[in-house]
Formats: structure tokens, C-alpha cells, sequence
């Protein structure tokens, strides 16, 4: 499909911020792309909403670059680039989340390329890394934080001890939130991106369905005043990890403690951790988001689809998929101030074989706050344990959880 | 040169640490590496020291994995592989930042590729990153530890209140450290390492001879003491950086404030650090050093040539090579403990331009221990400086100075 003289065909679905980025970034660097690759990138086509014919486009491109997102129409410009034997390099993962096997598979039939880095972590590389550096490095784990919106809350929330909905309305304002910010601030975004670098890492086909998360809303301030109180950082983490011959993909809330390599990741940064018995690990951190950021992405992948030829190959695994995993937590009760409460709560967490780690108790007149951190356990274990210390008569409000991450289990 | 049935065959020069990984490792990948590629892998011959011959590797292999070392005989072993159409995969730093643009002609003219992850930061990805992800983002910096070894040793003398003889001497017996340990301690392991990557992130040729580098063999427990109370912490810091139309390539020991992003990386870790301005940066971190590390990094490159044709462009820049550049520093002075010695020092300092942020003075009987961190300045300027107060009859030593990072100029 590439055409006889020296250009490179590019055609734009989508012109929002990264595709308007893209525009602008694709001929200032034009020049400096035809002494790598020996032909010039140039922009062809442009569809937007309201104006140009994805027919069009497609036929005047040796390559089409999809920014539109969302399933319709996206997924059908795709298959049909793809079946018209277009290389496709595309920033959506909810897309490739939902659709991702049927996708990669067409493209191997075509023999053309469909490239995704864009749409993972923003400009950190981690999917080269999975596909190629780590190519003969089997994948334990891959963990971090792939949502830059939410850890821009949290840091704030952290800094200022402001309320989830003042760090929202200052991310909206400084533009690292969008005007509806659900899918960022519920998890499902950093659960789509797992879902994709879970497919990667362990060679086993991911539909974000599977995928179990939770977001951020229900975090209050002093959940982050009284985890610093016992040296914790709190973030959204995504994980995809292999137990046994089986798979746990999720992403949650999660505290930190201070040596932990995620901790310093502040602001609207992202990071991923890639452990292999082999290497130990590799973390990657960048800005996670921003339309230059992911169009310089977009670009490395239009740039490697201009050199060789590869494709991804069909998943040879099919790991099952784990919903319950171990973890510690906090635990914040809020309970009356009488003598035994400690007790009653204890003596069920035992039952439920959980064991405490710390405990910070602290008198409010009438009430008490109790919050610890337990041990590691089953998850539905501690979920159980908390169903019955909520019916406890001492309990003066719902109790909360958050998870804590530990170097190691 | 690729057999005609499904096997890749790969001939291994050089059996160390590196090579016997390589060994083991290869096999336990090989089906793995099948079903990404097509082709089985296998080791078809090794040549070391004492036994093998290089033309009966060379004739059964497809691929040559070069992990002797040092120049000779390797570069002529590289140069007749690449030369008899094999694609070549090193690790040889030393090599490469000697004669890189001889090996990469070479490859360039006989259509093979030259991989060389390896040489640099391990595991790392780094090479990978600025030949693929960044090929469409001008860097204006590349820094980052590189050398595992003295980053083992300054945190352990940062941890530990111990000489570096003694941190030295428990590197080597953690096998962080060889036996010779002097192009670590040095600084030009690191240089070498830089030199490559100055190479890929500004397109123009760099010669190690061109890198100006200093080790770790002067630095002090004192200095380390004295820096934490004034809230630094010591890395071997290696920079390669745009200047204007010129590039500076350096590595020097270096402190960094708290909140920089490579003040955290610890013991035998490496890490690097891309700024662009349309990326802002990436951040890269993982175990810099190590047989199975680098053995992995190593059957990433011999994947990736298994796959995509792809060669090291020709250089179109040719940028000059700076060697004075500004740099904030802290100077520890031995002076007389007598009325008026700051204000010497402090005046040599304003006749050269150099101005003091910050000051500790302690008394030490009739001596007294001055140190202090200046603003950053041409370093020519500080130099001067300092031999000027070298100078000063209330001086009791010989001043020392170690460059401090700050997060931006």
C-alpha cells in the first residue's frame, strides 16, 4: 500500500487534542522521519464529526491514524483500514479493551500493523516494552498507575486535604479532567488500559469485562490524614498478575507505604511496573495524558509502522481468570466511645482469620475513629469480616476499606 | 541468511557472566520465542578463550551474539559478521562508543542490523525507547545513572557512614563490582554508555574521547554527612545535553535535592531520564547490571532481529561537543578557625561570579570546616574559584567540590 514515490500517507480520524496535536507534530518533524525512514509523513485526510468521507480518507492513505474513540463508529473505520490492507495506529482503549482480539486478528489476515502505544500510559512506552524488550521475559506482574486524572486528585487531595470534589473541580480547571470525568474517576479507564497490558503480558486474551475495579469517588480527606499517619500514600493501581496458571486483573484504590517505587509518582504522571523473574523489574514514568504527549506516542507508532513489518501475534495462553486475591487493608470505624468496642471488632476479625498490623484509635466526644491496617488475606475474607462488623451495635457509621500495597506479599 | 526451515540459529562469542545466562536462558525461551516469531532459537556454536573457532561459528549461525568485550578481537569479529550478511547483537560498550559508526556503516551497507540494548543500563529499555518511541520527539536531554556498580557503593556510603574503599570492597564481595573495578569507579564505563546514547538522542557522531568524565574514588564519608544536612543525596550522574547548536556530553558525581526523580534510585539500579519538549520526559529505572538482566536484554535485541529488518541511520547532525557547561556546585573548605575566612572565601567567590546559596560552618578546634552550596555558574568560572581560595593562607586542605543537580537551571 505504500505509495512509489518517498511519502507516507497519513490519514486522521478524529481531530480533538491529540489528533490536533498530531496535525501540528507530523510536518515539524517530517523532515527529520524521512532521514529515518526514508519517506515523508504527510497528513492526507482529516474526518471529523462534521466535515470529510472516511471513504475518502481511507483511499487517499497508506496509513490511518484513528483519534475518533468510543466503539461506533471507530471500530468499523478500523476493520475496514485494516481489511483495505492499511496499517491502523490507534490511542483507543476501549476500543481494543472490548474488541481487541477481533482487531488483531484481522490485522494478521491483512498483513498490516495495528499499533496502540498511544493508547496506554500516554507517551510511556510500556507496550514496546511488553512486545519487544520483554518478548523473552516471562511477565510475573505489571503494576502502576495508567489513569492521570485520578492520581492528579489524589496527589491534591493529599496536599491540601481537600475533598474529592474540590481536587475534581481543580483538575477540570488546570485541564486534566474532562467536563465528564466518570470514566477516569470510576476506574474504568485505568481497568481498560490493564485489560490490554494484561493481553500483552501474559499472551491470553482480556476483555475489559473481566477486569474488576473501583474508583475514587467514595475517598474521603481524612482517610489521606489518617494513612499519614501511619506513613501511607494513596493511588489508583492497576494490576495484572499471574497466580499459579491463573490471572487476577484489577485496579483500585491502594496505599502506599514510603519506599514503595510508586509512591513518588505525584500529579498527573503515570508509571508501570513490569516484574519478570528474569529481570526483576522494569518502571517506566512519564505524563500519562495531554494531547502533544500522546501524539508524540501516536507518532513513534507511525514511525515504526513506516520500518518494519509486525504484527501481534494470536495469544497461545488462556490463563482463568482470578476475582479474589490477597490484600491488606485500612479500615476506618467510626464507633461509639465506650469500653470493648476495640474487642468486639478484633475478636470478629480474627474469626475471619484477619490480623492486625496497626491500630490508631482517637476519642471525638460520644464516638471514636478506629482505623488499622491489617495483615494480607483473602479479599472475600476481609469483606466478610467487615459485612459483620458493619452490624456490630457499637458502629456509629458505614465502615470503610482501602487497600494497602505491600512490596510483597 | 535466515535457514530455510524454522530454526534461528545463534552463535555465541564469549561465555562470562552475560554469555552463560544468554545459555541458559535461550532454550527455556524457545518456544515462547516460536510463537512470536516463527522460528525456533538454538545456540549453534560458542566461541570463548580456549576453545571454538570463529569461522565455524560464523558459518552455522544466522545471528551473532558478541559478548567478549573489550576491542580486539572483538571489533574485527563484529565487523567480518556483519560483513558475511549476519545481524550482530552486543553488549560491548567500550565497542561501541569507539567504533560505533564503523559497525553501524558496516551493518547499514550489508543490509543487517546491529542490536545493542544491552550495553547500556541493562535491562533498561533505553535504547529501544530513543531509536523507536522517541524517533518523532527531538530530545533536549538525556541524563540518568548508568553504572550500577558506584550506585551500589555511593548508597551503601551514604547508608552506611563508610569509605568507599569499604563500600568498594563490599560491592565486589556482593558481585556488584569485579575484581578490576576501575572503568566503574572511574566514571568511564558510564562515559562510554553516554556516548551511545548521545549518539541515538542527537544523531551525531560522539567519540567516548569527547566525553568528560570524573569518578567516585575522591568522595569522602564527610562529604556525604555534610550533604545530608544540608538535604542531598550523591549519584555518578551521566548528562548528554543540547546546548544551543552544540551538545555537552559529561558524567560526574553529582548531588541531587530530595525531590529530583533520580534521588530515590538506590543500590545497583540504573536509570535515565529523556526530556523533549513535546514529551516533557520519561523516566526509565531497573537493575543496571547482572548476567540474567543483561542476557534478557540481549534475547530481546536477538527477538526483535529474528523479526523487522530495520539499521542504524547515518548521522545528519554534527553537532559541536561542549566542555564547559554551568553547574550549581558544593565546595567543603578545611579553613583556619579565625575571624574573617568566610569573608575571604566569599569575596574570591563574588571577584569570580560565583554566588552562595547556602552555607554549614563548624569549628573543629583550631580548624573549621566550611561548606557550602553555590548557585549554578560556568564551571571554568568556579574552577578558577576554587584555585584562587586553594590559594588562600587560611586554607588547611585542598578544597573539594562535587557538582549539584537542580531540577532546572
Amino acid at each position: 500500500m505504500t505509495s512509489t514515490d518517498s511519502r507516507f500517507r497519513v490519514g486522521l480520524l478524529g481531530r480533538g487534542t491529540v489528533g490536533a496535536a498530531l496535525e501540528r507534530l507530523l510536518p515539524e518533524q517530517a523532515s527529520r522521519i524521512q532521514s529515518i525512514t526514508g519517506m515523508r509523513p504527510e497528513i492526507a485526510g482529516v474526518l471529523t464529526r462534521g466535515d470529510g468521507s472516511f471513504k475518502e480518507v481511507l483511499s487517499a492513505s497508506d496509513l490511518i491514524v484513528e483519534l475518533i474513540g468510543g466503539i461506533d463508529p471507530a471500530r468499523e473505520y478500523v476493520l475496514e483500514s485494516l481489511r483495505a490492507g492499511r496499517h491502523v495506529v490507534t490511542a483507543n482503549k476501549q476500543l481494543l479493551s472490548r474488541h481487541g482480539e477481533e482487531l488483531w486478528q484481522t490485522a494478521r489476515e491483512h498483513g498490516v500493523q495495528l499499533r496502540f502505544e498511544g493508547a496506554v500510559a500516554g507517551v510511556v512506552p510500556v507496550i514496546r516494552v511488553l512486545q519487544e524488550s520483554l518478548a523473552g521475559a516471562p511477565v510475573d506482574r505489571v503494576h502502576g498507575i495508567v489513569n492521570g486524572t485520578t492520581n492528579f486528585i489524589l496527589s491534591e487531595m493529599a496536599r491540601s486535604g481537600i475533598t474529592f470534589s474540590e481536587a475534581l473541580a481543580e483538575a477540570q480547571r488546570l485541564g486534566y479532567a474532562e467536563a465528564d470525568p466518570s470514566e477516569d474517576v470510576d476506574g474504568s479507564d485505568a481497568a481498560a488500559k490493564m485489560a490490554i497490558l494484561a493481553r500483552l503480558a501474559f499472551d491470553t486474551p482480556v476483555h475489559l469485562d473481566q477486569v474488576r475495579y473501583e474508583g475514587i469517588e467514595e475517598i474521603q480527606p481524612d482517610d489521606l490524614e489518617y494513612a499519614r499517619e501511619l506513613g501511607l500514600g494513596l493511588k489508583l493501581i492497576g494490576t495484572a498478575e499471574r497466580i499459579g496458571d491463573a490471572l487476577s486483573v484489577r485496579v483500585h484504590p491502594a496505599f502506599l507505604y514510603p519506599g514503595h517505587p510508586l509512591a513518588t509518582v505525584g500529579g498527573p504522571f503515570n508509571a508501570v511496573t513490569v516484574e519478570s523473574e528474569s529481570i526483576t523489574e522494569i518502571t517506566m514514568s512519564g505524563p500519562g495524558a495531554g494531547g502533544p504527549q500522546t501524539a508524540s506516542a501516536v507518532l513513534g507508532d507511525v514511525i515504526s509502522a513506516m520500518i518494519p513489518p509486525s504484527s501481534m501475534p494470536a495469544t497461545t495462553e488462556n490463563l482463568e481468570m482470578i476475582q479474589d486475591v490477597i490484600s491488606a487493608f485500612y479500615l476506618h470505624l467510626e464507633v461509639a466511645d465506650e469500653p470493648g468496642v476495640l474487642a468486639q471488632v478484633a475478636q470478629v476479625l480474627a474469626l475471619q482469620g484477619v490480623s492486625v498490623k496497626s491500630v490508631v484509635q482517637r476519642g471525638l466526644g460520644e464516638q471514636a475513629r478506629l482505623v488499622m491496617v491489617v495483615h494480607p488475606v483473602l479479599e472475600s475474607r476481609f469483606h466478610a469480616a467487615m459485612e459483620l462488623i458493619a452490624g456490630l451495635d457499637v458502629m456509629r457509621a458505614r465502615p470503610r476499606a482501602i487497600r494497602v500495597l505491600e512490596e510483597e506479599f
